[in-house]
């Protein structure tokens, strides 16, 4: 595969190939025309045969004619689909008031001090977004004003956002060649190919080269940009702390680390709210967004004081939609839930009684080279079973082939071959078993060499 | 006034001063104290008397003591605060599946084709995102990528923002001097000091000189972005047709013409659901925001087919919160509320019958010196009485006097000096004839030199 061939199978792999549109029965094929018309180019659907769903529940997702889909791909509706309590705050907020926060809302302020109140002390200021993008934007504006720096580094294969300056942090959404002369790439922390004595030092290592190689171009490092479950790099959790070093490199070079929260935040992880907590990380900046509102768009960055002053010295900062009443009802609903259904502690459990089934299905699936995570983010790599540190190229056929057997997951990595789970955090054993059943059917039915 | 003071104060016109806390009521300073505390050098507050709002019905606002205020500043809410209609199709939707645009979905299907509806042919491809910052952002990302230049034309005190990229195009938002190399700024088309019949010219022969200087400097025009009803810039509105020929210049040069309908779109202006329409354009992109969900952050992009490509040969988009089912059952509600209850007549007659009221006012008090504006998105400039073409700098206090009258309005322009008057689309009469009669109240507990 040449290299552009990779990164287009990453920017969609498990993406409907339009090519294929005469597969489709004709009411499906109609309806995929009619969308592709519509949104052209950036339309992406999933699966060689897209799905339409009419509505979800907890883990689960429904067709028209009511089949269930159990849903271990959607980080977004994190404490499940259309939860009772998310959605009675939002009906309640949104009939009562839902203005920008240039008033003074006591529901607002709640919600503020109640998520400060998760984050170390010196991160006691919180600024409200629609978005993770707008999340990480703000953030990457934060450390560049505050250092003086513009340098950027971020793992190869990373996705921090869909904004011109995010975009350019994500590796994963660009054709090969097209990194902006302020970003270094570092390899992901592959906890599957590198021992796991040897994690902290290569990665530090790597991340040392970038700093002195941005100092040495006069550009400077203004922030280390880490997701610390590495979910668009295929999923890389343990051993716990391997980032410290690499984080205190950058600190000690004046560079802020950004602790990208997106998508291993709000307790996905299993054994702390935050991802970065798991590694015993200090982060300058902390940003938030999908799993927050549960599918409403909600964003924040908290940082220090000193770190917001430096930006707005300079210009201003507003987010209309940003901290509304709405936002906060719904925000505030969603911790609610976590807390009062012991999401986080289900997510360690089930994510480990999942990646312990995964793992015995891998002692007889030599395709299973590697299962990872932590929590309810797990990653299955897929490799060769000639040359187990080489990718298995059927992920997009695995996952279409679950999707036949009503199970949604996804895929990461820089060779897409890692797949990805990530349901609801209310994913319960039974579910975990499904899955496993489905993905072992899957296996069984995809010949070693397509 | 110092240019840095005149920035400062359009940037913070009418914000509440933190200097000022001691003058507030002990309960009142502890919950700014509190609030200043969450949000840090990020939270801006409006008025003198920082106010609370716990429920919006239409164009009211009540604190908690019920006492209500007459809402003319906010677009967001535009079909009315808490629309049932809206709110009902959210609690609904929200209640029955919001997931993201990677599977089908025919409510997002239709309210994309309903919007595509709405526009001129050539824009055929919709791509949601959720708010108008994503969308200027995209947008402008669009326009470099298709023209192969990187040159953004904006007005010298436009708002299109506030992310990395948007706040380069927004100088209202910046300190002097931190204009990015790729922008231009041209001077508003100030029709109060230029004479109708020259308005044209003028702000074409600005646009010329902006596409003359791009090109040497090598940069090439990539860009004009305009929001046609210039909501920060200072309301400038009429002759209809006057942006044509500074359109047509970059669009003979090679660049796009981005009309950014956050502030004036969906019915604003009365006499059409587009701003880009009162002035016969075509544009080549245009963006949304803001009033499209009533609140719920939803944005869009809306382009030809070839512009969209150019970006993404390139790169990946994907906006998570876009037009997932639940933003598209709300947004379509919007669109339902606007055409039952006639809200682009609505905004045209009341519009009319408030300006007139307000120009009445004015021929008995020198101090306003225009009334300008299109539908319900009203500017009502403040003269020095002794040279009219000056701006009287008393508008923060005539905002606070209309806030002490309990109608909310807020200011623009260059000088800070133009009342903006922007209320839900459900403003009546009565509403105006309130707002005029509070306004006449506040010029009349104002010194002309204070």
């Amino acid at each position: 595969m040449s290299s552009s061939d990779l990164n287009k199978q990453i920017l969609a792999l498990n993406a409907f190939d339009q090519r294929r549109a005469g597969q489709l029965d004709p009411a499906l094929a109609d309806r995929v025309r009619r969308r592709q018309d519509l949104f052209g180019s950036a339309s992406v659907l999933f699966y060689d045969q897209p799905l339409e769903f009419v509505r979800g529940a907890g883990c689960w997702l429904y067709d028209a004619d009511g089949v269930a889909y159990l849903d271990a791909y959607n980080n977004v509706p994190s404490v499940g689909h259309c939860h009772p309590t998310v959605v009675t705050a939002a009906a309640q907020q949104l009939a009562r008031l839902n203005v920008h926060s240039r008033y003074l809302h006591s529901g607002v302020m709640d919600y503020a001090e109640r998520l400060l109140g998760t984050l170390p002390a010196p991160l006691s200021n919180i600024t409200f977004t629609c978005t993770g993008s707008e999340s990480n934007d703000l953030a990457l504006r934060l450390a560049a004003r505050f250092t003086g720096a513009d340098g950027i580094i971020v793992t190869e294969t990373a996705y921090h956002g869909n904004t011109e300056l995010t975009g350019q942090a994500s590796p994963s959404s660009l054709q090969p060649g097209s990194i902006a002369p302020r970003v270094r790439l570092v390899p992901a922390p592959d906890s599957y190919r590198v021992p796991a004595g040897e994690l902290s030092d290569y990665f530090a290592n790597a991340v040392q080269e970038a700093v002195l190689d941005l100092g040495r171009r006069g550009i400077g490092v203004g922030a280390l940009l880490l997701d610390s479950i590495f979910s668009s790099d295929g999923v890389f959790a343990d051993p716990p702390g391997f980032l410290r070093a690499a984080v205190e490199i950058v600190q000690q070079a004046g560079g802020l680390f950004i602790a990208d929260e997106v998508q291993c935040g709000f307790a996905r992880t299993g054994s702390s709210l935050w991802g970065f907590e798991r590694h015993g990380l200090q982060p300058d900046i902390v940003t938030m967004g999908k799993p927050m509102g549960n599918g409403y768009p909600i964003g924040a960055v908290v940082t220090r004081p000193s770190i917001l002053d430096a930006l707005r010295e300079r210009e201003g900062y507003f987010n209309t939609f940003g901290g509304t009443a709405g936002a906060a009802a719904i925000g505030n609903a969603v911790l609610d839930v976590i807390e009062q259904e012991g999401l986080m502690a289900n997510a360690q459990r089930v994510g480990e009684y999942l990646r312990q089934h995964l793992r015995e299905l891998g002692e007889r699936d030599p395709r299973i080279g590697d299962v990872r995570g932590a929590g309810l983010f797990i990653g299955v790599e897929l490799v060769d079973p000639r040359d187990p540190l080489q990718p298995w190229g059927a992920a997009s056929t695995i996952i279409n082939a679950m999707r036949e057997r009503r199970v949604l997951i996804g895929a990461a990595g820089r060779w897409g071959n890692v797949l990805k789970v990530r349901p609801p955090l209310c994913f319960s054993n039974a579910h975990a078993d499904q899955l496993v059943s489905a993905l072992r059917d899957a296996l069984d039915a995809t010949p070693s060499s397509p």
